[in-house]
């Protein structure tokens, strides 16, 4: 793992569109969806899958038999981070309000969820149960009558499902499961078929398929942005344990080869204790290609001057996660400002974030933390502005809404105001 | 004005991706800007707005001067404007919370602005002074720091920039204004030039190369929805008056030729009368040929059985401003479940919210009302989770997260739980 200066350091991962040809796959796939329904779903289905699946929905004994195949310590844990991340986004719920003013105008802001969601869960080694809940109970906190789940039959190699992504679904609360993935499914949830009716938003991580044909339904529905590599970011002093620091550097580089874990410290013995850490961890880990992979190619420990130093650089990159493993993470809390989420002291270790705790673990990634926020309840919501203008009102304000309208050369909206002025005599 | 059965009815408008020449002429701005800077930024300006511009940044003096050249009742209704925009988002302000348990674990949910937003501000004909007023507030409101503007010189001809948008922006408090326009002026906003800091987000209307240079820079910053064209539906029952139904179909007619403005109603009658009353009202319009255009092409009166068929209509469009011209408005509320701006009564014309009333005139188009928002100061934002987990929360609840980690065979998520409690001699 690299030393370096931290005024010498950036962190520059290209955010993938795909190429050429896999723009035009996704063109088609999702116009033939959109055409032919169920009819292209199954053949997309058939040809990337490789399953002739017999019903598109999942039937609840299928739900009921991954309960079976699950074991019980798993169950019990899921259903606790379930219970965790419900009552933190509780908290997140908002309620339309209404202004009642004197002269009888009421303005306001009608927050409702939206209607339908579909939720995408992809299939294989990124089939995570963790992430079904913390996309599901979002919606569901919001008050969303429908959420979906889309996930692609190749999970369990026939058109079985993965029963741990099925006892997430249930144990969240969604009952309407569809077996399909890839870029066909994204079409399905945006578009309709005869068998999925379509939905307002979707959202969940998947391939460079998913991620393209979510782009280019975009409009048609809502989508939730499209997360890049992971990244944490751990800023510690002298104080820290270099064990400590090592693990969860480890925790978020065996993700993904793009993934990248940086320590930054003004500390030079931290920063020598932690290289050697991270190779000693390293050595025994089962994801140890692709954990190494990503230290050498977008790790780093940053060396700064100063914990000063170490905050602007923390705030230049943004990070999904950072850890604060100093001798008073509070006390610099407010300096910090750009940060998907933040983990105070030695015993909030990033996977406490990623399974249990509540707050979500879908965060803004590649520097947007600048102006992006975790997944959240508002992502389920919309508003509606609200105006009632009494007679009266109108009376008092009309003559000023017509100058208005009348400097920026709109005359028919000066005269639907006049119109009514008139009627009353004035 | 064609009269047609409701549920023969469909409103379908393509959004505008422009030209492939448009779109590679952005991408060419846009990456010279970003390589040369204000030598770039000159060029194009001098190039499409025919201005060789001397210092980009607009003078305060330049700003003092422009009230000189505006009328008093015009400084006086949008200072009165301005006030209302600001008490009505005032209430929209959230708080950073958190939530102390009992184990000692903290958790929370930080909420705080962008450091820095860039208004762009269209120049000639669609230089509105009204919205500088719905773009900025809501971002001071929110506690944004740095908000800067820009518009093109075109705007007045020379490099002088129209003094009434000149007099919104300093009354909403903005001081860094650029005379900048175009896909440039996004460029510069993005990337940042030698006279221009980059920004966080860029919010605000313009033509299509605008639109489309908001678009490629998105991700690198933030962008607001990128507006279509304008669109009322006003549901209206027999109680309704036919001349102010005209008025305010024909006031958003005239903003665009690909306006829509459209009546839901079950009286033959209304719509008869409201049919005659668009034709006698239209004749008079200083801006007639783009009403008259908009009426034909996107106007309709759609015919219900009910009124409970006119809203599913409502819902359906999903319009961007809905009046509700009916007995009881506020009896039907509850079942709009679609719309940007809800207008209730017969005093509720479309303008009162356009300029004066304070709800933001900024509002999802094309039927996105179904999962999108008028901008608020929630879209200037951000969210960032806090964690912190305490020894004996990590104690008590570290086994569940190994387990749930080694479920998704992820192991290093596991070990970064482990070393600790190994520590802690668990």
């Amino acid at each position: 793992m690299r030393i370096v200066k931290a005024s010498e350091f950036s962190l520059k991962r290209e955010v993938e569109y795909g190429s050429l040809e896999q723009n035009l796959a996704v063109k088609e796939i999702i116009e033939r969806v959109r055409l032919e329904g169920d009819l292209a779903v199954r053949h997309y289905t058939e040809k990337f899958d490789r399953v002739a699946v017999g019903e598109l929905r999942v039937e609840q004994e299928e739900i009921r038999a991954a309960y079976e195949k699950v074991e019980a310590d798993f169950l019990e844990a899921i259903r606790e981070a379930a219970a965790n991340i419900r009552a933190f986004h509780e908290k997140q719920k908002r309620h339309t309000w209404m202004d009642l003013q004197p002269d009888g105008a009421i303005l306001g802001q009608l927050i409702r969820p939206l209607r339908r969601v579909g939720v995408y869960v992809p299939g294989g080694k990124a089939a995570y149960p963790s992430s079904v809940l913390m996309n599901v109970i979002p919606a569901q906190v919001a008050g969303v009558p429908e959420i979906v789940m889309a996930t692609p039959p190749a999970t369990a190699g026939e058109d079985g499902i993965n029963p741990y992504i099925l006892v997430a679904a249930a144990e969240a609360g969604v009952r309407e499961i569809y077996r399909v993935g890839g870029a066909q499914a994204v079409a399905a949830l945006a578009y309709g078929t005869e068998s999925i009716a379509p939905v307002d938003k979707i959202v969940g991580p998947g391939n460079i398929y998913v991620a393209l044909a979510k782009r280019n339904v975009y409009g048609v529905v809502d989508i939730d942005s499209i997360a890049g590599p992971s990244e944490i970011v751990v800023l510690a002093d002298e104080t820290a344990d270099p064990l400590f620091v090592a693990a969860d550097l480890l925790s978020q580089a065996e993700h993904d080869e793009m993934a990248s874990a940086i320590l930054i410290t003004a500390s030079e013995r931290l920063a020598d204790q932690v290289r050697s850490e991270v190779e000693r961890q390293l050595e025994s880990l089962p994801r140890k290609p692709i954990a190494a992979r990503s230290i050498e190619d977008y790790g780093a420990i940053l060396l700064t001057d100063s914990l000063e130093e170490g905050i602007r650089a923390v705030n230049q990159l943004a990070p999904e996660h950072l850890e604060l493993m100093v001798g008073s993470p509070f006390e610099i809390l407010g300096k910090i400002e750009n940060a998907g989420a933040i983990f105070l002291g030695d015993y909030s270790s990033e996977p406490v974030g990623d399974y249990f705790a509540g707050p979500n673990h879908i965060l803004p990634t590649n520097g947007t933390a600048r102006f992006s926020s975790p997944l959240n309840v508002d992502d389920f919501l919309k508003k509606s502005s609200l105006i009632h203008y009494s007679r009266d009102a109108l009376l008092n304000n009309g003559g000023k809404i017509m100058t208005l309208a009348r400097h920026e050369g709109l005359e028919a909206h000066a005269r639907a105001i006049e119109v009514r002025l008139r009627k009353e005599g004035k």
